[in-house]
């Protein structure tokens, strides 16, 4: 078999394998992202080996998350954005501050030195907001406050998140921490966040037509295109997540009078490439991981606690709004995704993560984004 | 930069190329894909070296063709193709021997062994449907005559060319060609295309219900493209070019009642992911091959011959249709595009062709791609 029949083959088996899961899923009255991941659990090297984690699908997947975000910001309006600032800042700083504590805490309990404790920890930190943003869109609750509070803190959380890291890989080497660099890494972060979200916003409000092209009728959508791929490279190289970029972006294009064209446009698009980033994200679990008894232990002991330090950072901070919208916001800032992967990868290649380490946080940042779908699939059922 | 950054950066590149290629395009009266192809020689190894042809960018570019394919099916009624039946046989078939019969005269001339100017003459044969149906789908002429005998013409093309590769194929090797193989492979090729244009047309036009799941309200969407990847493996997997599997599904979905609202999403995602196909072919051509100056003439020589077989041969078997109507039909019938390259490619491997002709028969396959858009442009606007 040709590598272009293979790539066909995998294609079709992804997605096939994606709108199984989801239709069961919603059989179930749970959230059809939970399907796409438990097919992607399924077809991948754990059970029937079907999907390998491999280009192409890899960017597909990565592809898929940069619109799954562009899509979500589609419906996400910067005024209302605004009026949750408050107590999204607070979820975001706590949300890091809690998580970073209870994991620096575990590792020098395992007896890990202070720079190494300091890299484990940043691996509890930050949230990927591609999971719960679905399962928001699937329940079509994007409108509410708790989804605006979780989408704002995931945006401060990455941020915050950037930061740290940078600081605990400064640790390893022995180095001092360089405050004027850091200082200027943050000021970028936030001046690109605050142009496009207050400025970029703004633009768009009062100029709509800078989205068309005088011969092309689909000019909105493949400028708008354009602009998240744009913002998602700008965000990817000042350091945060290139989803953060595409986010922004659908912010703006929110702010277009051509913006229910859009999200109509965008429907069948997401249709199509967001399931790859699921059901790779579950092809990923590497259940083998889990065969030793002791591993298993540490697992479920880390996953454990990165849910409570999510759930008492974020859910603590969001007291304001009630227990129950508290609990969702919580469950919501819970699934590290391909953030935690990530920071796990960069800890393995600064030598300061073992295998097994590698292996377990890589687990837990993938259990922790199985496990929070259905949970908050629940919970947003019952406040219905 | 991180390999993340790294493919979203080229998705950009590519995309803004090919938005800007088109506009300027279609200012100039040509179709949106001249511009497109353009755009991809400007960012290719040979000018800019912006674009690389690499993966996930060549997948993408395959799924773009496959997805143009679909959406050029779902144009297309099996009613309308029967009623020009004759005519695209005629003009499939001739379009074959002609080609083949000069390009192996001209490497019987230059001196090749019968094998080896057999399997170049192959390279002259296979005509890629891409090229030309995304002309006839941006002049918006995808309903006339000539249009529908192309894309009848295109099918059996394939099917025929196919069948040549396993004879040249096979007499390299010095074997005898095994007639009752290449008769098996010749009925499944034709039982699969007559099975889904003529079966699956039919049991769809009945049956429309098919495409819908009761939850998903995307699922006439979705179910088509999982039907249009299934066919595009089968067509593959059978020795067929997956975008003939691609078509056939089209032409399948266009029989379904809900076929105008899939043309629209199929508009969105097409918008966004068939340049990369376009850019992509651009990028392919290597100029540098052109440096020699009897290496031009070859090349110039070969890329004549390859046109004026597939004029001659097309466009005669089409003179029935009218002169012009002919030249059209001959004219969309010269772009070897994809197929070709995959001959030289298969002749690489078996040691037939030099790098020099490889290089020679990918840069004619990839001339007569750039060549005919705007020939057909013109000749389809003259005629309107």
């Amino acid at each position: 078999m040709n590598h272009g029949t293979e790539v066909l083959l995998g294609l079709f088996v992804i997605f096939v394998g994606a709108q199984i899961g989801a239709e069961i899923a919603q059989r179930l009255k749970l959230p059809a992202v939970v399907g796409e991941i438990a097919a992607g659990c399924i077809l991948g090297a754990s059970v029937l080996g079907w999907v390998k984690v491999v280009e192409p699908f890899e960017s597909l997947a990565e592809i898929g998350a940069v619109f799954l975000l562009f899509s979500v910001g589609l419906e996400t309006r910067i005024e209302d954005l605004k009026k949750v600032g408050r107590v999204s800042t607070l979820v975001g700083v706590t949300g890091v501050i809690l998580p970073f504590l209870m994991g620096a805490a575990w590792a020098k309990l395992s007896g890990y030195d202070t720079p190494k404790a300091a890299f484990i920890a940043a691996a509890f930190v930050a949230t990927s907001a591609g999971i719960t943003a679905r399962v928001l869109q699937d329940m079509g609750v994007l409108h509410r406050t708790e989804s605006r509070v979780i989408l704002g803190a995931a945006v401060i959380d990455d941020i915050l998140a950037m930061l740290l890291l940078g600081v605990v890989t400064a640790l390893q080497g022995g180095q001092g921490v360089n405050l004027v660099s850091l200082a200027l890494v943050l000021l970028q972060a936030i001046g690109f966040v605050a142009l496009m979200a207050l400025v970029g916003t703004r633009i768009m409000r009062r100029s709509s037509p800078l989205l068309e092209v005088p011969i092309n009728p689909l000019s909105p959508l493949t400028i708008s295109v354009a602009v998240c791929l744009g913002l998602a490279v700008a965000a990817s190289y000042l350091g945060l997540a290139a989803i953060i970029g595409a986010f922004l972006a659908g912010m703006v294009a929110a702010e277009a009078k051509q913006r229910h064209t859009l999200e109509k446009q965008m429907q069948s698009i997401s249709a199509l490439i967001v399931p790859f980033f699921f059901v790779l994200t579950g092809a990923k679990v590497n259940l083998s991981v889990l065969g030793s008894v002791s591993a298993l232990g540490t697992v479920l002991m880390i996953t454990l606690l990165a849910v409570a330090g999510k759930l008492l950072g974020c859910g603590g901070a969001a007291l304001s709004l009630g227990r129950k919208s508290a609990l969702t916001v919580g469950m919501g800032m819970v699934p590290r995704g391909e953030v935690g992967i990530i920071v796990a990868s960069l800890g393995q290649k600064a030598g300061v993560f073992s295998e097994m380490m590698y292996a377990i946080i890589i687990v837990m940042s993938l259990l922790t984004s199985v496990i929070a779908p259905p949970v908050l699939g629940v919970l947003l059922t019952k406040e219905a």
